[in-house]
């Protein structure tokens, strides 16, 4: 059984004609600002999904609340599905004083969630807040059928180092090569970056990252491969947290952007609607 | 040792001069919609006031990064002041399905909070859902002392019987007389009230509640008055949820309308600051 929050709204019509069975919901705001969840049924095991993009906060509260309403209607087992994660990004203290933000959000979902399952979390040690089972889950899968056919013979990119496992679980289900950009710091204020070990001349090319805000590091790619020689350059991104206009910028620097539907955007094409139902 | 968040930020300067001890917190939003919190200084004990009013969902999520960044700073023992806190009133289940959401948000703070104070909670059997020691606050001392002169030899009234122990905590500090109203269903669509066992004519009034939202209840309750006779209408309320208009409706049929400042509003005129310092 499972339940869509605001935040998972977006993948409501693809889950139930994969076959999930849905739990109605009602879901409003009280004129004063607060939510209101209703929830129909009794169900002994229960899924939420709910991704948690702006406005986070409330999509973050709303999990509690939803879940509270479950647990009172005799649920035994909630499992938490949070395609997106907000404050993935604030895994650690970088300047003293600061929260470890990541850690407070899967706290608190921990008083009612006994498993949580994320999309491509940024940094996935940090599954360790959650007190219960906590799964990263990868949607390379998707990401590699949805670019077979065009990257043909291609090659599968990481923009950086730390982002190689992702390139190399997508370009592993298409059976092609894989390497990463490095970045070399060329002047005060000036940083190069080339692909490593590996010759992109004539051969098509998709970047792969986990996020894209603003695409500069994307476009940035894209431009030096096309310097050097490259075929058709194809960017993806597990999550499209995109920036004022980014969509545009990167869209116009490359020959498809495409990012899942963790987030809704207009670059949402790849869903990982599939990978829900298969939990 | 005093923290004060967005939503405490009002309180702040008054919180100082009367002598509180403010660490500096940095608050601010990130492009993607994400808050990022900072505090200055490592203490033993710290405590954090921050309302909850809108927006909601953000000054609970705040309230955690706060606490979470104060524990990573080696805090041991913290407490929250929430003056207004969010959700108190779905504090039932009405209709099946429905969560006990200022149940889900009382247990979330008990993550990093050893203490709770509140303000004239809804219903402070609520109280019981917060794990560590959780205290109801009565403002009745502030709202007292503010209408004392004007309000002379008069009574204090409150709007129904479920309200009458807030009225005698403001009357007893006053040395005056209290009642309630009591509602009676006239005909299927009129409800009238009237005081119970109080003369009010020339006699000035002061209606206390918990919280204005409409202010309906409010006006019918001055208009009454006004036609038995009676002297000055005070208003005075502890949290003001104000609707659209409310202040000018409420303000026009009354001789003097103030709440206090749990919830910043124009006509917030009572500080609760003092009993803050007091803790």
């Amino acid at each position: 059984m499972i339940v869509v929050g605001s935040g998972g709204k977006h993948l409501e019509e693809e889950l139930r004609k994969l076959g999930g069975s849905l739990i109605e919901v009602e879901i409003k705001k009280f004129p004063d600002g607060e939510k209101y969840v209703r929830v129909s049924g009794s169900f002994r095991e229960v899924t939420v999904v709910q991704s948690t993009f702006v406005p986070q906060d409330e999509h973050i509260i709303e999990l509690l609340l939803i879940a509270d309403a479950l647990r009172e209607n005799g649920a035994e087992k909630l499992k938490a599905i949070v395609p997106y994660f907000a404050y993935s990004r604030q895994d650690r203290v970088t300047k003293e004083g600061e929260p470890v933000s990541v850690r407070a959000v899967m706290r608190a979902l921990g008083i009612y969630y006994d498993e949580l399952y994320i999309f491509d979390l940024h940094n996935p040690e940090t599954l360790r807040f959650f007190p219960g089972k906590a799964v990263n889950l990868s949607p390379a899968r998707a990401i590699a059928d949805y670019f077979e056919e065009n990257l043909g013979e291609g090659i599968v990119l990481a923009p950086d180092r730390g982002a190689l496992m992702r390139a190399k679980a997508v370009a592993e289900r298409l059976g092609v090569e894989y390497s990463h950009f490095e970045k070399k710091r060329i002047s005060p204020t000036e940083v190069q970056m080339k692909p490593v070990d590996v010759d992109v001349k004539g051969k098509n090319v998709l970047i792969v990252d986990d996020i894209i805000s603003t695409g500069g590091t994307m476009i940035k790619a894209a431009n030096l491969l096309r310097t050097m020689g490259a075929g058709k350059v194809f960017v993806a991104a597990t999550h499209g947290v995109f920036a004022e206009g980014a969509i545009e910028r990167v869209s116009k620097a490359v020959d498809e952007l495409a990012v899942t539907n963790t987030i809704p955007t207009p670059a949402s094409r790849i869903s990982i609607a599939p990978e829900i139902v298969r939990l």
